[in-house]
């Protein structure tokens, strides 16, 4: 099986497999018992920590364990508009559903959407625009890439506008994480969030970065775990394999991407020579995240026959975001930005895929089109 | 170095690190994937809700997976609360630190803590009174068995009396899922709570049970994951060891609990022959939870220099709940239910202790408090 779906999730590396044994054997302890057995699960909390905080350029303080990116947007954001008694949220209509779901039950806020252009960019004069008429405490919500079109946010422009209109900033940063060298010390971000399955972790282990200096409310209550912004026992063997995979993910930074861009250049390349009527969506073929491509073939068939045939070759890629519970569903944001069915399918790469998989990919979806 | 303290935490099995591996390397897919390698993830989870669903006697549809028991209380009891329109909680004042906490930020609804004798027990006419007094929609939480002192629910009673009284119950059973045989089809609890790392398997995974036919709204919004009701990538690795830890408790319940009944019978005697003037705290001597044992030596010494004392001596006890982030603090419990220091240590057991622990440890108390 041909895995081009790493946006969803990325197979685990044996190194991280390695470390969460290693913990699972030696370092079980609960961190909040105070006997050494416990201590020694708290030491290698903590060391997961400063990793974390080393490569993402942050203080250890800044960095808060959940379970996932989405439990960091979905229990934050609502104690950010709490505390921070938000009036205003300016985001945009093609964030990820934990977003916009958690935005949209939100009481008390008044939304704005930014308006989008065909590869799901505003303009930041649109931002200023908004940012500059909300009157009262404002909370800009944007992701780093779009995960399915990998739209970039024009990071240090945005970042600008927010300081110099005193908004807040969340970034969902789950796609950037692992793939960019992100420096939180140089950044005017407020909040950042990612999950460690996205760059070849384990499931069930995210970030939430906050900003030094700001204190806030527990998102769950209980022992007081995470300096009492979330309790329940923390989760160390995935934790401390978090950590391994964001260092590995830091340390082959360059080759890894370098890597990745060979492929994607290679099958765009090789996928229009193939198929030269084949259309992509967003900027995703030039600029725009570089871990994948979204591409729609000249087939008129349903989306459940593409992913049947797709799989019966052997291509694992995905026709939507992986968030919708296994229900066969066109994406969200490829409807919203072109308001057709366009039989969108996004091809994403990971350091661990070969020229040689790219060469079968293109086979197989060459074998679709002209086999109609 | 001897371990006493699997009430805050228990060593993982084998069989449950071995799955866990297996899923690892053979079903790392995001189950919210359509394609084959995320359906081999997303089987893998529905096989581990249905054998979960199984052990407990319970539907697959009433099983919810969350990160943590502490999640299940912390986000669920607030949904409840909304949802039904809930007036009043009656709940007792030596909860997890969860339940209170949780409860006590819960605006609009008034709390009612029910009486209790120096064992953490409550009378069931004190209950009925409440119920019968509290005029609207009624939650009651309660713990099957206490993690500090192990007093144990009269289960079946409070049930049938929130039955009469058309109170919802919310029964945290940290403590029991995986060391009683717990039916959900016999029993009338509403909700219950569960985490993995309690009975030998991985941490960052818990089990939320909710009756069949109520639906609430989603604890985190998002992908729409747990049929809406949390959403966040499913942590399957975490998981199906969960559900490989429930099976093998469920199959081998009858000899673990014959083994750590033996256990501590036989500590209980030893240690009144060692240090005859030993007090034990609430009704774990006799009867309460089998797991645990809540005691406290003769000496006048500060918890710090007690688990100083402890540690070096290799044996691992707990001096209050677990939950407490590290800081060496009185069990709340103990404090609540003797208004005094007293210097309490819980002592519990799993079945991988052996006889020959059991006298070491003794050995140990004895020396610390006859070399006092």
């Amino acid at each position: 099986m041909i895995y081009l779906d790493n946006t969803a999730t990325t197979p685990l590396l044996p190194e991280v497999i390695d470390e969460m044994n290693r913990i699972f054997k030696q370092a079980w302890g609960n961190p909040s018992s105070i006997h050494s057995i416990g201590q020694i699960a708290k030491a290698e909390l903590e060391s997961a920590r400063n990793t974390i905080a080393s490569v993402l350029s942050a203080k250890s303080s800044e960095i808060y364990f959940t379970a996932s990116a989405t439990e960091g947007i979905g229990l934050m954001i609502p104690n950010i508009i709490k505390k921070n008694q938000i009036q205003h949220i300016i985001t945009s209509p093609i964030e990820h559903s934990a977003v916009l779901k958690t935005i949209q039950h939100c009481e008390s806020v008044e939304v704005h959407m930014l308006d989008l252009d065909k590869n799901g960019a505003f303009k930041l004069s649109n931002l200023e625009d908004k940012l500059s008429h909300c009157k009262g405490n404002k909370l800009v919500v944007l992701m780093h890439a779009n995960n399915e079109i990998g739209t970039l946010l024009p990071f240090k422009k945005v970042s600008e506008l927010c300081l110099q209109y005193e908004a807040l900033l969340f970034c969902d940063m789950v796609q950037t994480i692992g793939k960019y060298d992100i420096s939180f010390s140089k950044t005017n971000v407020d909040f950042a969030v990612a999950s460690a399955h996205k760059f070849h972790g384990p499931k069930g282990a995210g970030i939430l970065y906050i900003k030094s200096g700001r204190n806030y409310p527990p998102m769950i209550f209980g022992g007081g775990q995470e300096r009492e912004m979330r309790s329940g026992t923390e989760n160390v063997p995935a934790i401390a394999g978090m950590a391994k995979a964001i260092e590995l993910a830091k340390k082959d930074l360059t080759s890894r991407s370098q890597h990745i861009q060979h492929l994607k250049s290679y099958f765009t390349e090789r996928i229009k020579e193939e198929i030269p009527d084949i259309k992509f969506n967003g900027n995703s073929q030039n600029g725009g995240l570089y871990t994948l491509i979204n591409i729609s073939l000249p087939l008129k068939i349903s989306p459940e026959v593409l992913n049947m045939k797709l799989d019966m070759a052997g291509l694992s890629a995905s026709q939507g975001s992986a968030c919708s519970s296994g229900v066969m569903k066109n994406s969200s944001v490829i409807q919203y930005l072109y308001g057709e069915n366009r039989n969108a399918l996004r091809l994403s790469f990971s350091f661990l895929n070969t020229i040689h998989e790219i060469e079968q990919a293109v086979d197989i979806l060459k074998n679709i089109v002209h086999k109609k």
